[in-house]
């Protein structure tokens, strides 16, 4: 009720909106009443984001292109892609999602995404960057199979994406193709943190018009039109009707601002990314109470890099477009001779850090664990084989939350595991962190992966001084006599709580076994030779990650206990609060305590 | 005895050739001598290939321009890196490899690839392509970082890689620093199959002179020179002493012909990539013994293909870059409109098959297993959480051979087995794969991985009518009452093997269990109630995988015999042939006969 009230009262103030639930009507509008439109839009996205948080500035910047894309094809006929998503939006507010908005990002609400399960103008799932020219140009393909040369097909990709190697190989067999595609390249020089890159450096000569008669884009057999200005609505729906009637593969550059009209967004744009709550008239982000908080672990990461790196001159930080997010930004503006974003190209930041390590640098290389999935291979293959000790530091591990299932970092365990060489850790808390980061900057004989997860740790006096932690080596953390619940990483601290809130916590040890590879086998042997039941609990997939691990080495050891795995089980994980999603799976204090209690 | 008194008979017609060990004598001759040592060493590469087998075209290609890279630059002082490292031959004779270059890519013989553990002067292993410019700017970076401004970096890529994603994110990078870095495009106009794409097509145009005033390194950024004739010493050295003087990163175009030097090579450029024994005079390719053979399962792939492509015309065929061989080069000549080779790009192929996918055809993508290693995300994000029944063929599963450790396809079960929605399929044999092709092509509500080795089947007679495989489900191929051998795929062969040459066979049940995902667990709950002991055997890594798969079941429902998992250890296997390499990871007819006799 009070729900339906809330979304009236928007209503009232939005009288062409109002009436628009679909495409459809919004094709019923006169040209001249889209700039309206777009004001109303933009107010809806920004009321219902001030209060219910998500992805504000790259939707605010694609205001116009979305009422023109829909206005001039014949969507969900005519296929749509938005790269990474986080600009949908508005999209999603026009094509029958209005009225459920602000379930957005919410655990049984609307993704925060495009998402195909989701309504039939969603084309295609995004989240991970750059996916959007391979997919439209296989639909666009299969249209041509069909012999359908009316239907369109469109993606819609910012400059910073278009930048990584996939949209490159996407591009590279575009050009060859007559498939009926137009890429729009909305090139606004962000990506959540500002574009990086030789391809942006040109970007902004075309603009400027300094560029030579060469075109990039032209170079790769593409028909290319623009820059144009994305918020001119007439401008954009005469282009994009032009090119509605042209066939083959077109590229329209356009040039937008993220954050466009809310005027603290254009001038913050990192910040307005994600703004969390914010006041919809001035645009003022909201004050957290000034309580006192353990750190996040990405600020953990980002302050002990500059602490280690001011005394080891060999250190290197890498990130693949996340500064902010990782917190690399502290060292790059401390050190910044040392730290480098390399935009969205994990392939290459790998790589790149490998080169480094023959040469006797220390490269930390951090990368969300989700999107280490873009570099598996060379981390298989550049890292790993020639066993250079890479330091990866995956931020992100577990489950992230809001997000949902492309973002959670639950796979690493699994895929970085069957890798020879490879070291693998996760720490419980802050000191862990630093004390692993502190170690491996000495020099380790390997490659390390370091895994942590979003959000904060437990320690408000984090800042403790430095202590080597000996490879695969475990740490008890209390002592028992029945069961013995070994965790791995953050998710200890649950384990703590349950032993805390459960009678007879004298039959309980807990060991925090930090290593998932290589695992501590004397610790393991001990345990299995002294305890009835054994419980492996871990922030990832059951399936190849630690208790996978510790159930090879009982099998090896003929444990005759009993085990119990707790972890992710194999299905892909919903989005929702961090909270809520670690109830679901059953892997929080309260779930480990029910369990604790039926070994008893 | 008699390897030496080889080596003096092909050192005694190579007069120049005799006398350099390493760069440094090369650096003593005169630059007008230096054809003469090119045609030295190309017939000296020719000799040995002619008997001994490796990759011939490409090395033969570059003759000229390794010649002029160690007599222009200071290696090993300064860094070089060959990009896949096909091409790499004649650096290892001229840096002291001369004397055992009969022993490439045999067991404990030298890499048929640069292997930095090999030599000083492979500063970078390879064997995957696109990797030299990431790798080579980390190098730079490193030297830029020590106040080294006199230290070159060289980097050597095709036009096949330098069109992969991961190069461009390279020079994308690349082009906004001032690292000194030399890129040494070899243009040849193919990999290991004629290349595609439209930088190709840009690259032909700039040969042709029909490329307009734009140049697409300069829209990166980079300092271009060229194209050259890369036959040409005088125009190499001379273009290559004028880059030396000059700092920040350069682009060097030059143009060779593949199996430039043997008329044979130069007219079958495909075939000569990896020719096989051939006549060292004519290049005649040694004929096979004509006696009958079961297939290869790559081409029982491609033929099995053409035949359910002809039925069904939803079925699409994907390969990045391996036409021939994957054997998708059937459906490509018979059916082109549906079949397609994308380039070195298997991120694009994975992502491109899910629009297809998406929009109701049924792509068969096929990528080697160790490359789908660069495709992982898209696996996880484009694919599986979608459930698009896009169909994976990945050859080249298990051990591959003498391409050795970058090559063997031995993760792919740990690594796709934690993917949720994906099916896992192994055959057995030729049958096996085409009902596997055929159930897939039918209609799955799930992606599927089917993976087959390198190499033959078992059936001459391979050609069988179709029928359904259920999924989810094993088949039982002897039965027995206390040992259960659970194979998975063509190993099964090796348990029959052994099975045959055992007394007491009576005693041993062989299941064929055919998915690595579902498992069946109504056969495997049959096996732990009526069985002592389980051998899993796979031809894949421990950790992760199949056996992993069993060992968690037997867990769950608390199996209390003995488990014995066999396949590859947590290590990087070397190379050799793949009768070897099975011997040593213990992974035959004969270890698996001494397993179970162990258990008997």
């Amino acid at each position: 009720m009070l729900k339906y009230g809330y979304f009236c009262f928007l209503q009232a103030l939005k009288k062409l909106l109002k009436n628009i639930e679909l495409p459809n009507d919004l094709r019923q509008l006169k040209k001249e009443q889209l700039p309206k439109l777009a004001k109303e839009l933009r107010e809806f996205i920004i009321d219902v984001v001030a209060t219910k948080e998500g992805h504000l500035g790259a939707s605010l910047g694609v205001v116009e292109l979305t009422i023109a894309l829909h206005y001039v094809f014949e969507t969900p006929n005519d296929k749509l892609i938005w790269d990474v998503g986080h600009q949908a939006y508005g999209h999603k507010i026009l094509t029958g999602r209005k009225q459920i908005f602000d379930t957005n990002r919410q655990l049984n609400g609307i993704s925060g995404f495009p998402k195909r399960s989701e309504s039939a103008y969603d084309d295609f799932s995004t989240g991970h960057s750059s996916t959007s020219i391979s997919a439209i140009l296989g639909m666009a393909m299969a249209s041509q199979l069909k012999g359908d040369t009316q239907k369109q097909h469109i993606a819609v990709i910012g400059d910073a994406s278009i930048a990584s190697g996939m949209a490159f190989e996407g591009l590279n067999h575009l050009g060859v193709t007559n498939a009926n595609a137009l890429i729009i390249l909305n090139d606004n020089a962000i990506g959540i943190d500002p574009s990086v890159g030789a391809l942006k450096k040109y970007l902004t000569n075309v603009k400027k018009g300094t560029a030579k008669e060469e075109n990039i884009f032209e170079c790769l057999n593409l028909n290319y039109s623009g820059p144009i200005d994305g918020h001119d609505l007439p401008v954009l729906l005469k282009e994009l009707e032009r090119l509605k009637s042209v066939q083959g593969p077109r590229l329209l550059h356009i040039i937008t601002t993220k954050g466009k009209g809310l005027k603290k967004a254009e001038e913050n744009q990192v910040a307005y990314h994600a703004p969390g709550k914010f006041d919809k008239l001035t645009g003022e982000l909201q004050k957290k109470s000034p309580q006192q908080e353990p750190p996040k672990y990405q600020d953990v990461f980002g302050h002990t890099l500059v602490e280690l790196a001011k005394k080891n001159k060999n250190i290197i930080g890498i990130t693949p477009a996340m500064p902010t997010g990782s917190s690399l930004k502290y060292m790059m503006e401390e050190l910044p001779e040392r730290a480098f974003d390399v935009g969205i190209a994990e392939q290459h930041a790998v790589t790149l850090a490998a080169g480094m390590a023959a040469e006797g640098l220390v490269p930390f290389c951090n990368i969300y664990s989700t999107f280490l999935q873009r570099a598996y291979d060379q981390v298989i293959h550049d890292v790993a084989l020639q066993n250079l000790p890479v330091i990866f530091c995956l931020d992100r591990a577990g489950l992230v939350g809001q997000d949902g299932p492309t973002h959670h970092g639950v796979f690493d365990l699994a895929y970085l595991r069957c890798i020879p060489n490879l070291i693998i850790f996760a720490p419980m808390n802050e000191g862990e962190l630093r004390n692993i980061m502190y170690t491996a900057q000495k020099g380790l004989d390997a490659p390390i992966a370091i895994r942590y997860p979003r959000g904060r740790g437990t320690t408000i006096a984090w800042k403790t001084s430095f202590s080597e932690i000996e490879i695969g080596t475990a740490k008890q953390v209390k002592k028992g006599n029945k069961i013995a619940v070994l965790s791995l990483g953050h998710i200890g601290n649950e384990v703590q709580k349950a032993i805390e809130n459960i009678s007879k916590a004298d039959t309980i040890a807990h060991y925090d076994m930090r290593f998932a590879k290589p695992l501590d086998l004397n610790i393991l042997k001990s345990i299995f030779e002294n305890f009835e039941y054994v419980i492996t609990i871990e922030d990832g997939c059951k399936i190849g990650g630690f208790g996978s691990a510790v159930l090879d080495q009982a099998n090896v050891l003929n444990y005759q206990g009993t085990i119990k795995v707790l972890g992710i089980d194999d299905t892909f994980v919903q989005q929702g609060t961090v909270e809520e999603l670690y109830d679901i799976c059953g892997l929080n204090a309260k779930a480990i305590k029910t369990y604790l209690e039926e070994f008893q």
